[in-house]
């Protein structure tokens, strides 16, 4: 079966959560700033209510579903998880959040703080989705899926309905892939504008490079600095075959580019961006993406839940 | 003398170093986020180039003037000397840059590492200062006063340009003050246009507030967590006119307050905000300003520059 994301349910999904999300401001950096051949312009979703684009999607689907009393449960590397949470809270509903033990202190600080239940367990995300599952299936929680729901991908693509509004024109944005719900409703958004999406991912977490490679969603290797945001094992049923038609290129980026991204970020605009969150920028910096020629390029920069001791 | 700071001048002033200053987002934040009885939009000029709104009056003094061979000379407890710094290699000329002991590392690191010349000296502000103008009677170097030049003041009322710009109708703008270049130029910028500048200083840097107390500029003490960017001992000749006239009201935040905006940034937006950057939030949220009921408030961050493991 084959979702198609329309521009339509992107929109609706902008109009559902616009009271709850923020609209995430742009910054412009020069090539000389970054030492690349062209100028650059950020989207900060660093600056996103908790910490990351995640909520976005989250409250797409909590509100696009009846919400039962026992309220709702995610699995997630992190980032998800506390978007659910903080979605939770801010619906007056329960959430129960299942976390793999490579999840750090502070994201788990985070779910907590929100008001969720912490369950620990598993060793990568694919046994706490599991875990996640058996549960939902003891409880009746709506289960909020980190990225292979519709309404997910919907609610994601509304980071680029925002880019493409307020920076119209961009011939190159590039997107850090991990499960693929991020890049698949920004990718659903701009099919067909003439926008090239680029994926992105580490080195150590290959999922989209490798089901593009095989022409299906296949287990890959997760690892690096960046698994706690990127480490989905595969990518979603959901956003496959719009990546296979509108993702332009899929690359991958070592994990010293991620540092040396994220000191960048640091160095040049006082921004702190957790590893996912400075691997799109990497691609251009270590030239595993090099756009061509008169090219005007955009890059997500998604998430910020790190301890900023790390980056400076 | 009274110097006065026209719109004109201001205009006149962000065509002049537009090509070389950053245009700063804003971000809006909600009441509920924030704990406060209004809804508050920052404009984020901490992700200014070298990470603070220095930059702007440095670049207009140094593009107003013929720039002597012996380059420019600066003293500051930091962030003037990061941007004279950077505005100096901007324009490919030597800068000599004068900090007092208490600069910390990183501040003293950025200025060395905009290839300035670094000169450590004296307990606090003041005696850099002096330090710096007998050498620059020696050298011949143009001085870039941090906070009392006419041209200084217009560069940093850019800000006020920028913030009326993209958050129109705004009731009260709060500004941190040291020496008060800063909210000098906001307010010359802001003046008659029926929006309130209110003017945040630490309890320990009292400088503006002394001053209208007395009527003109007199030594304060200076002491506290942000006195490396708001502890000049007294407040420039050229602001304080301006500022008898046209700043609504100065109040005095202690520094656990500057501490606790210092968190909220970075809890609810993963900003990085030194303490003098998060003070005029704080005057929010410790109640030292209370806007009125229906007002529409805008913050100034205005400066990143610390050790980002210090903010978590
Ligand atoms: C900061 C950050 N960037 C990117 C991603 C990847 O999103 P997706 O799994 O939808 O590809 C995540 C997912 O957690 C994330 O937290
Ligand atoms: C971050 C920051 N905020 C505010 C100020 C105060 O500016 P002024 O001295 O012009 O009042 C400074 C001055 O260094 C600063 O660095």
């Amino acid at each position: 079966m084959t979702v198609s994301i329309t521009r339509e349910a992107i929109r609706a999904a902008a109009q559902r959560i616009a009271p709850h999300v923020r609209h995430t401001p742009l910054l412009r950096l020069t090539g000389a700033e970054l030492g690349l051949g062209q100028d650059v312009t950020l989207k900060l979703e660093l600056l996103q209510a908790s910490g990351s684009f995640k909520p976005r999607g989250a409250f797409n689907r909590m509100l696009s579903a009846p919400l039962p009393a026992a309220g709702v449960i995610a699995a997630s590397g992190g980032n998800h998880g506390a978007a659910v949470a903080y979605a939770a809270r801010a619906l007056g509903i329960a959430a129960e959040i299942f976390v793999p033990e490579i999840t750090g202190a502070a994201k788990r600080a985070r779910i907590e703080g929100y008001g969720a239940r912490l369950v620990v367990g598993g060793e990568a995300y694919d046994a706490a989705r599991q875990a996640s599952e058996a549960r939902a299936a003891e409880t009746g929680a709506l289960m909020v899926h980190a990225y292979d729901q519709a309404e997910v991908l919907a609610g994601q693509g509304t980071v680029g309905l925002e880019f493409e509004a307020e920076a119209p024109g961009l011939t190159d944005v590039l997107v850090a892939t991990g499960g693929g719900g991020l890049i698949g409703g920004m990718a659903a958004w701009y099919a067909g504008s003439g926008t090239r999406v680029i994926s992105v991912e580490p080195e150590g977490c290959p999922a989209l490079h490798a089901a593009l490679r095989a022409g299906r969603p296949v287990p890959a290797p997760v690892g690096g600095v960046a698994s706690d945001s990127l480490g989905a094992r595969q990518v979603g049923a959901v956003m496959f075959p719009i990546a296979a038609r509108h993702v332009a290129q899929a690359v991958l980026v070592p994990d010293a580019a991620i540092r040396a991204a994220q000191r960048l970020l640091w160095e040049a605009a006082r921004l702190v961006a957790e590893p996912g969150g400075a691997a799109a920028l990497a691609a251009l910096l270590c030239g595993a993406y090099a756009p061509p020629p008169g090219a005007r390029v955009g890059v997500l920069v998604c998430g910020g839940n790190t301890d900023p001791a790390g980056v400076a």
